[in-house]
């Protein structure tokens, strides 16, 4: 199969660039439309390249007698011309598809008839103040103005947030046409990159997107603190979607996540996707690998879509000078485990997508920490722009991400954690989520609190009862993460009770005990099974015992033989 | 500091081209020295490439003119040009670093001064029959002949197996310079990637090169079974012989393991290398991305050298006919998480490296089991070779890499462990590494076990002990390890003397206990354990979940309805 497919993209930009760099690799030719010199071309020598527009059908039709496949990397084609030339050269995805996908309102009535959820639009036909005021009443304020066409970035969008607004939205998007939508009052935006194959739909993880003046700036995978539950939810929408288009490729699928938990598309893109370019270092195949097996046809195993590692991608934005950016790619060279992919565009104009960062970790907490001074980088270089008034999307630092999680039947037992506590955030630097809930006052939260913690990026429980002490079997029973149970001496049976309680447990259902009070003990546990996938928290417990062995050998051992055995008792 | 420096490349094969594409990421333009088109001009397409060999001074002038910085992706280059445009633009690393490596037995030399440990070596003076027998009497057969110069993959290499074999490897090797080395009896090939910068001396993590037909066919990152100790110690002597040359760059530093653990150096190479390949997926940054931050004095976090996840690397070698090496690139499409890279060098001659792969994954042996396949193909394209003779090396399946630990003290209380020890097998598919060490009758080998078990790749130790159970807790005082005690019930106290003597350890070594002879639990929690950072474990461990919910509500509690609670008993 190799060297023989030569396949043509619409578009050398950033997208194609990177399209380019998949095909390099396996070496197959694509042949790139675009100005002289674009991204895509100067990482691509051959003959093969066509200089033009991807709107003019003459070029159009020069590429496709080179190429054997054609796509895109922007819906903004000529689709007549890829109309015509679909006779000759497959095009992928289809022509109608993009056709569709390029007019946002047409997509959004495409995706109604397959009962696609989206905040509710409504049409403008004359584009006049009196039919948008109409179409406010049915809609309610703020609602979106939008341009059915030639929309991006926050280009040809108009927040109408009263009914005063009407005149300077309708200058602003005069002679276009235009479609109004309902406010979404969302809590997070999200997004899912899908590839559509010749045999079926594949999705990557669902991801959180934080949106700065209509424009991406940062993508964090996994989303923060959204379930597992919702990251489902949210990949099969955007499968369900891309599914009902033909043709074959990658697809950006971007969604709002409501208050209720309810999901609503909110557009949909016919090729690979700014949203989707953490996976060239967070998955086994990247988006670009992917959308380019797709559409020639070659295997993509499921696996290769999942998550290698959390990561968090934040884009390099033009500044007010021409290379006010670069600061933010000089910065990120010192940033650990950071990516740079700059896209050699040249002089930068405020605003433009000069290039990104992707930065991975062990966990998505430690990528934030890894990545925040380059994110305050990027809100100092915005702060200089002149061009937008707006201030600074509060990015971070969000609130660290627990992994470890103590809860407590009572407050009583409390000063039994209090040693383990301080021991984890002032020795091992693990600040825990801690939680008073009880099996037998408030069984159902605690139900609910066990059963959510794993999807909250908690990888371990730490539970203390007294008495019959319920607690840490009970939340075992709600959750596959592991349990730790500490047994707290109440006033009778010497915790006896509680030990018992905690530790014979049935077969199926386990609780990892420690010894009677022993929260210290609790603790080292949660650090032992953490730093059994993290090699500097192991080399911390290492260091600890140390430190237990030097105290017990050197300082104690040493005052014992110096002072004896009868004046070191008595200095007990 | 972006679109200034130029950087010239003298050499523009695969290496060149790895290099290239990180030089596009940073928009750094790259100045190739080699033909016309050869594979890394053919993805930086600009009008500073220069046409010619990298060993015509001339041709190096003419790249020393257009560039800032020289570099080389190869040893084998003309040195005399290279020192004479020294004074015209930066040299890196250092022509006299290129010098003496490109010469082995220079290099050898060179290495002695330092004290670096290395097989015996001997010069050839006169090439002579007798010379070389007096050299086999005194270094022993077999030995290796080599030339000095201009050797790689195998070739320039005899190994001479007896005193019969002098006249045959004489006349293979006629003409070149020579000298003799000793034969290393070693378990091991090992090989670490270093980085020089104008700060220091940076390492990557110690790997595993398995060799065939003298050319590196896997690289196993990290070593197998190779422990923390011996990974910091070929670390420290790559990075020692590295600092007694003069410049900056990446090296590639292989050695050998010995029985008794010992390392010697083999080689060194002054430039990026096969065995770093795995860098590319394996770290946050490649050998290439920092070869290029090195010779440009750009900043290096040392965290992104470390390991991200697990990776092996396989090359695609060329086989018996022109494209025979197509087939495994074909095939590893449909290997998870397969990162392909081919070098686009056209036809394939026997033996050439025509591409590689590298698979990651979570755990080492997961690559193993997904990488294997693809080993197949390869041997199998090996086997159709006419030019070779030898036996492939038994490359796979090697013996997987256990996580989970079971320890008991006496074989009485193997049957305890049996339940648990067959979930784990059967319904989660992870055998566990089984063992009897006794913490009195067996303590040293206790210590030692428990002490080496995180450098063998566990993670989790189950320990089960009767009576007096010291086992779990003396384990736990000689590892960082999580370790999961269960008490066996023995013939006197009900087995509460072990649960007592395992739960109540002292603040600071935990031991997460289970109930009393509870197997399973104690494999559960393992699996837990093991499940938080393994999404699709934590599903295996949900599944087993509902099973049993199932069972009870559905099954039992079907029947008991059913029945009625008499006729159930009466069953029962």
């Amino acid at each position: 199969m190799w060297n023989s497919p030569k396949v043509g993209v619409l578009g050398g930009g950033q997208l194609g660039r990177m399209l380019v760099e998949s095909a390099n690799r396996l070496n197959i030719q694509m042949n790139v439309l675009d100005v002289e010199n674009a991204p895509a071309k100067q990482i691509s020598s051959h003959d093969g390249h066509v200089v033009g527009s991807f709107k003019d059908p003459e070029a159009v039709r020069k590429l496709a007698q080179s190429s054997d496949v054609l796509t895109a990397e922007i819906e903004h084609v000529d689709t007549y011309a890829l109309e015509e030339v679909a006779g000759e050269v497959k095009v992928e995805p289809s022509w109608e598809a993009i056709r569709i996908i390029q007019n946002k309102y047409n997509q959004k009535k495409h995706l109604s008839k397959f009962g696609i959820p989206m905040a509710d639009y409504l049409e403008l036909v004359k584009n006049t103040p009196e039919e948008l005021a109409e179409i406010g009443e049915k809609l309610g304020y703020p609602l979106m103005l939008k341009s059915k066409t030639l929309a991006y970035d926050g280009r040809g969008n108009y927040v109408v947030r009263s009914k005063e607004d009407i005149p300077a939205a309708l200058e602003a998007l005069k002679d276009r046409p235009l479609y109004a939508e309902k406010w979404a009052h969302f809590k997070m935006e999200l997004a899912v990159m899908v590839v559509k194959t010749k045999d079926g739909v594949l999705s990557y993880p669902t991801v959180e997107t934080v949106q700065e003046d209509s424009i991406c700036k940062l993508v964090y995978a996994p989303a923060r603190n959204v379930s597992e539950e919702i990251n489902q939810k949210a990949q099969e929408l955007a499968r369900k979607a891309v599914a009902t288009f033909e043709g074959k490729g990658a697809f950006g699928v971007e969604m709002f996540l409501l208050e209720d938990d309810s999901l609503l598309l909110c557009e949909l893109a016919s090729r690979i996707h700014n949203s989707g370019h953490y996976t060239i270092e967070g998955c086994g195949l990247s988006q670009f690998d992917t959308h380019l097996r797709a559409i020639l046809d070659l295997p993509i195993p499921e696996k290769s879509l999942e998550l290698r590692q959390p990561s968090i991608m934040l884009n390099i934005i033009g500044g007010a000078t021409p290379d006010s950016h670069l600061k933010v790619a000089e910065h990120a060279l010192s940033i650990p485990n950071a990516s740079i992919h700059l896209y050699s565009k040249g002089d930068a104009r405020p605003g433009r997508k000069m290039g990104h960062v992707t930065v991975t970790a062990a966990t998505l907490q430690e990528a934030e920490t890894i990545i925040q001074p380059l994110i305050d980088v990027v809100d100092e270089i915005r702060a200089q722009r002149t061009d937008i008034k707006t201030k600074a999307v509060k990015s971070g630092p969000s609130k660290p991400r627990p992994t470890v999680g103590v809860i407590m039947g009572s407050d009583s037992d409390l000063k039994t954690l209090v040693p383990g506590l301080k021991l984890l955030r002032d020795y091992f630097g693990i600040e825990p989520e801690v939680e008073i809930t009880s099996a037998h006052r408030t069984p159902n939260y605690m139900a609910e609190y066990a059963a959510s913690a794993a999807s909250r990026g908690i990888k371990v429980i730490i539970a203390a009862a007294g008495g019959a002490a319920h607690l840490p079997g009970m939340a075992a029973a709600h959750t596959a993460l592991p349990v730790i149970g500490v047994p707290v001496k109440g006033s009778a049976l010497d915790g006896v009770d509680s030990l018992y309680s905690i530790v014979q447990m049935p077969r199926g259902v386990p609780v990892a005990t420690v010894g009677i009070n022993n929260s210290i003990n609790a603790a080292l546990l949660a650090v032992r099974f953490l730093g059994s996938f993290d090699p500097s928290l192991q080399r911390k417990v290492e260091a600890y015992a140390e430190n237990a062995k030097k105290e017990n050998l050197e300082l104690k051992g040493t005052k014992l033989r110096e002072l004896g055995w009868e004046k070191y008792f008595e200095q007990m």
